[in-house]
């Protein structure tokens, strides 16, 4: 029952001390049970497979399927009319006071049915499959409440795998606009450590916990002891840091252990040393940086460290709506002189790594038969042609889900 | 014969002193022979249309099909290679010591049967219908020999219409390799503004001159000697004027009743006064200025002179390889801080402005039905949701070319 690609570039994002990204010219690839049993050049095909069921994929590139390690799917109501009053030079003041900010995200998404949010959030998988996506993560935080917050990862398990994979992480977005009192805040913090934490967990709602630490967020401390709590409870940890404020959170990531601090604009010297240290990844959301007219993170910096860089969307309603991990690499290898290699390793093994996935993010047997076939032979052609969607076919777990092949690139 | 397109949001980007871009809830147009017959409110409808085929759209925003004002999509090979070394942080002579640069495009240009170069352009076209575009300009630009400027020309005629209008520009782009000496150089010019434009005006193969006008490229007095030449056969004029460097070409093209000046992101307190008082249009190209990490032009400054405000893709494989006009808006209004308004302004009235076209770029009775219906009412939802393609179905002159409507948004 083995299938064989073969007459593809393949691209395995493995590590390849030439920096090639894995590249195997004339390559074969053979899917079995929904993984790869197999990868190679086409002249080594083991024999066992030689009357297997084959595509030729006609030089195509070969690659994992996206991983976008950083998204935000899983909400209701609509923001354009706040996105063009930012347009026109509104302050944050003259948005909230017409209705926007989070309160445009909460009111809907808490008023939204369970179905109405599946179907919202599956819109936006199919958009993000039909550029390449494979995996998504789905994080929370657009509820504020705690059963609210629940409720959202409800969702995200009733609709993971259809049509992509979500991998859903418990987010502590804001503090609610009800607890913003000191003593409810207190209330509040604790309340999300202790009793929803643990109950995500028993539940196995979530795979890590992710707390926005920033200037009109998270203090470090309420980080600190929601992120102790998530560790306690053997979940991953992430944060978004420094997007405005350096609150020396990417130090704080490092003593946790942390798999990722994702944004990073604002990082000291010794932040981006205790993350290398750490072999924590820095995720780099370049689609939210143009949004809000920032100066990129310190991306040499964080290279010459040797820190890991993932790629991903930022996909949410109030800094960055795109589904499409390609133009985030247009901007990741422009605005933020990231490599080409750099960018595909974002949203393949380091993304992987960054949501602690073991079983994709590169081709190789026993990974999971995640693959995507695209209209050129060139890894740097899909940066390069950005807004051009240069998929041919993608297959999940083995199973063909999106485009087809039928003409040479 | 007339088609009514009924229930829609219409757009007509038509003059309109609330600045509203001319929206009409629950509107209606009349296509007929091609052009629009009739565009109001749906209860207004004539009763000589109550009988006619009607289509509804569901509430669907209809806007007139995009116009990508500056566009290079006349060329044959591929730079992906280039920008994975520039990524990489390679200087232009490095790259240039690779084969990169111009030579890699003018190499393949020249080499090219016309059926090639008629194939990879109608292949950009495609991908440009697909996001929005009815009507794209052509830039030849990339042979630099004279005869075969003039065949780019041939293939851009031969192909107009199929799938899309293609509207040609002439493009004195840069002074070609073998002609690098002084005496050369002039006699490269002479020959061009001489020899070249009178043939280009009288077989009618572009309805424009442009000139790259910058460090590298053209002299001011160059210039001027060509666009003088373009204006005495009749021709429009524009030129790409301080994308690197202001050498006074903004007040050149305004002295010449230039139909617009493109890039700018230098360009004086001077030139820009210049351009407003000879109601010369400003193309914004935020793809190129993005991937080369440069500040964006005086966007504010030319607003508040009152100088009207294209937006456009700049495809070319040097510096902005994408033929996707949304995504070109999503950057004019966040990185450029353009407003929605102007950004749909920039590729529909305004962009027919800069191209000399009076037939098409507003929703009118006489106007070319050349109309995109989108998946959503909001118009902000095109800039502010970028990578998703929002089309859901395109006429040109009257055709639909692209889609096909099916469900409400």
């Amino acid at each position: 029952m083995a299938t064989v690609l073969t007459d593809a570039r393949v691209m395995t994002c493995a590590e390849d001390p030439r920096g090639s990204l894995g590249l195997i010219d004339r390559g074969a690839v053979v899917i079995e049970g929904g993984e790869l049993a197999w990868v190679g050049a086409s002249d080594d095909l083991p024999a066992a497979y030689r009357g297997a069921e084959t595509i030729a994929l006609g030089g195509r590139l070969l690659t994992p399927g996206l991983i976008d390690c950083h998204a935000h799917p899983l909400f209701a109501g609509d923001r354009a009319d706040e996105f063009a009053m930012r347009a026109r030079g509104a302050s944050y003041q003259e948005i909230a006071a017409a209705g926007g900010g989070i309160a445009a995200t909460t009111g809907p998404t808490r008023a939204a049915t369970v179905e109405d949010l599946a179907a919202l959030t599956q819109q936006r998988m199919r958009r993000a499959l039909a550029a390449g996506t494979t995996t998504m993560e789905a994080k929370s935080g657009y509820d504020l409440t705690l059963n609210g917050e629940r409720r959202l990862l409800v969702v995200a398990r009733a609709i993971d795998g259809d049509p992509i994979a979500l991998e859903p992480t418990l987010l502590a977005h804001l503090i609610p606009a009800e607890a913003r009192a000191t003593a409810d805040r207190e209330e509040y913090v604790r309340a999300f450590a202790e009793d929803l934490i643990p109950v995500i967990a028993a539940a196995r709602l979530a795979t890590s916990v992710d707390v926005y630490c920033d200037e009109g967020a998270y203090t470090l401390s309420e980080t600190r002891t929601l992120l102790t709590a998530a560790r306690e409870e053997g979940l991953g940890v992430r944060a978004h840091v420094g997007q405005f404020a350096d609150r020396g959170g990417a130090e704080l990531l490092a003593e946790l252990g942390a798999r990722s601090a994702d944004h990073l604009e604002q990082v000291s010297a010794a932040g981006i040393a205790a993350l290398a240290a750490a072999g924590t990844v820095a995720v780099m959301l370049p689609g939210a940086c143009v949004q809000l007219r920032m100066a990129p993170p310190p991306v040499a910096a964080l290279r010459a460290a040797g820190v890991a860089l993932a790629v991903a969307s930022d996909l949410n309603p109030g800094t960055s709506y795109g589904e499409t991990l390609p133009i985030a690499m247009w901007l990741a290898t422009t605005h933020y002189a990231m490599t080409v290699e750099e960018a595909w390793l974002g949203v393949t093994r380091i993304a992987a790594r960054a949501l602690g996935l073991a079983d994709r993010g590169v081709l190789a047997p026993g990974r999971r038969a995640d693959l995507v076939a695209w209209d050129t032979t060139t890894p740097a052609e899909i940066p390069y042609h950005f807004g051009a969607n240069l998929v041919a076919a993608i297959w999940r777990g083995g199973v063909r889900v999106h485009g087809a092949i039928a003409r040479r690139p």
